[in-house]
């Protein structure tokens, strides 16, 4: 079936996934040989409702190795803050006639799926709302992870952080729910914890998980360590100390010579830079292969028109 | 005669118009078949002094399109804000440099104007001033009205709005004036109605027009309804019936089966969603024009080199 | 040597200076006849952590004339002001999976050098912090001297501003120490002279130079009359007489009939309007020099690659 729109991870099936990481290992080649390709007449819209200039410059990259244009602005709220009642979907099909994808930060949940209903062409969800998805960036996390780990099936992964609002660990979740042999730890202060929807979703799908509030007694089991941003105010604020939710040399001597620590980045406090240097931190690697992913999905798109 | 700066709409004749028209549907055909066209060594710079993200990533398409490159900034009033002093002048000497057109949204009334005396390239009036101009607007207006009706000649055309400070409104008005047999009807409350200044033109090129506080007894008679934003805020505070200047369902019944309506865009309150699924609708395709349209200006500009 | 990280202008020796500008002086030719070159695969980031739109698009042109693709941020600050503890480091190794160049403004001084040491990717410094440096700078200055007096050796050079804070004249004063007899004037009030730092490097390399309060007997004996920004504000709450460091016809009439007067742009009040007519004014023709020396920097750095 045609790829259109890209909204939320759950929507990949598996052979799709596979098919984009052959597809992301070509565009590695492609790149490493100081190469781009073909895609001269297509543009891409970049669409932020919010500064992201990490995740906006990994999408705008990809674009311009695969030889094509990109449109882009930081501040689409300008769209809708100026008029009173300009709508969302008003500025998707005025958009969508200049460029061959939009890809769109909003800042409200369900705002790519709003979107994607009026758009005349592909939509790629690029986060919306701090409980909403980002599945490009699960997408990007789950082939480091395969690229890393050489497979998915089996594989025991634990997220850290404020996973309440943890965006990245929802839609990553989604995605490792269509592997085997899964077991997933979610460790986070109780006020913190991963929401019900995600919790109920992985019992649907007999999703192995626990929930813990240290890394006592795991970090000696897991083969994946994910971890995400914490926020120190909000931990100072509840008293709780700050060790337990960070990384550094104590926790690395604990964790499988195999296993592989990472982040979605930009970190705060949680990893300390004297892990830079472990092999095991893959996090860089991570955010190199974001370039590779979002170039095949992009290629993936515009191929199956 | 060459085209070179382009900062209002009357200073086309109307065979440069019809060119101009003919230009933008070879335009729209490269587009439609994914095409894009030979000018590669050429730089368009977008020098916006408040963000207009539509009307920018329209020019900035059409640049894309053409195989060109952008230099882009939202935050041009940087240029002139930092340093006591610094003058509009200087900025379009030294940004000349760098580029084969320059596209300009300024603050201030005139402001094109300025720019063109210093220019080593063509300058772009993308809009300066609410009661300025904004003459690529109007030629996109008047090649959708060209495209709809396959006639200018003899048309009758509605205004409708905050006529005092439409930019648009204004440069369309300008340009209608060089047809025949054409009626314009200007409504608006009387403090916001069209200015002296547009009737005045209007009247030395003999063109019929009719000033008006509401659509009574002219729905029924026109080809063409302009839409143009109006100020909820300003309507209240004015104490007059916000359902005056809006079109819904009940003015649908009235206009004529082939007229067709029209809007710059963004909206506000002034046309009800319910309006988009009549095919006499036609502001979304109007937005989509802009791009032609301006792909074409902007080869004739290259060309005429 | 292989040149790759442009941090400081003192780090060019004389032979790279020279062959820099006959690439330049190339490029200059390939930008007359409208052509582009072929670096369509190489992509530049630029970084700007606040706006320098005029330095910017300078920069980007000259990716873009070489062929190569630009992805911009001027909003660079939202990297670490979002997240607490976020570092620069962190973003250039990001940023670097992403492009093949960083060209970066960073707020503070020694902001390059931090960025090179972590990057995986040329870093060009484009000015870090208000005592720091902003090398391209004064490699285009000396590249205006050197085209417009056919020689370096043995001219005289007068810097007049606010030079205390002035890091353009820094980085020339840096790069004229590496040619032969020549002789500098730094005209400022006491409080805002050039820093002992650069005195201190002068002396080390036995270049002459004087310390002024005014152009009084050096206008006629100058072949370099460089003015820098001056602060109104800072001249009035000193109590400083404003013309002591403007130039106006008066200054002109004692200025040799071959010298050039040069400014880094934008100026404020130090140069009247009246003295840009005078063909010894160099100040544009110096901006547009900046395209040419940054292509063929740009260049230079792909092609050691």
């Amino acid at each position: 079936m045609k790829l259109n729109h890209v909204i939320e991870s759950q929507q990949f099936k598996v052979p799709r996934i596979m098919d984009l990481f052959d597809r992301a290992n070509f565009m590695k080649k492609v790149v490493a040989r100081g190469g781009s390709l073909d895609y001269h007449s297509k543009i891409m819209a970049s669409l932020y409702y919010a500064p992201a200039t990490r995740t906006r410059f990994s999408f705008e990259a990809a674009m311009m190795r695969l030889g094509g244009h990109v449109l882009s602005t930081e501040q689409a709220q300008e769209f809708s803050s100026a008029i009173e009642g300009e709508r969302l979907e008003d500025t998707i099909r005025i958009v969508g006639n200049y460029c061959d994808v939009i890809v769109l930060r909003h800042s409200e949940e369900g705002g790519a799926k709003r979107a994607a209903k009026v758009s005349s062409v592909p939509i790629i969800n690029a986060g919306d709302g701090s409980g909403g998805q980002h599945p490009t960036q699960a997408l990007l996390d789950l082939y480091t992870i395969h690229n890393e780990c050489h497979t998915i099936d089996g594989l025991s992964v634990a997220f850290i952080g404020a996973l309440d609002n943890g965006r990245t660990a929802r839609s990553l979740a989604y995605l490792l729910s269509k592997f085997e042999r899964i077991k997933i730890y979610f460790i986070a202060p109780d006020e913190m914890q991963m929401k019900p929807d995600i919790l109920e979703h992985l019992d649907e799908h007999n999703i192995n998980y626990e929930l813990a509030n240290s890394t006592e007694g795991i970090l000696e089991n897991i083969d994946v360590l994910y971890m995400t941003r914490i926020d120190r105010e909000r931990l100072v604020s509840k008293k709780i100390n700050l060790d337990t939710y960070n990384i550094d040399k104590n926790v690395l001597r604990k964790l499988k010579k195999d296993a592989i620590i990472l982040h979605p980045l930009p970190r705060s406090i949680e990893i300390a830079p004297e892990v830079d240097k472990d092999p095991r931190a893959a996090y860089f690697r991570q955010a190199q292969n974001g370039l590779y992913v979002r170039m095949a999905l992009l290629s993936m798109l515009f191929d199956d028109e």
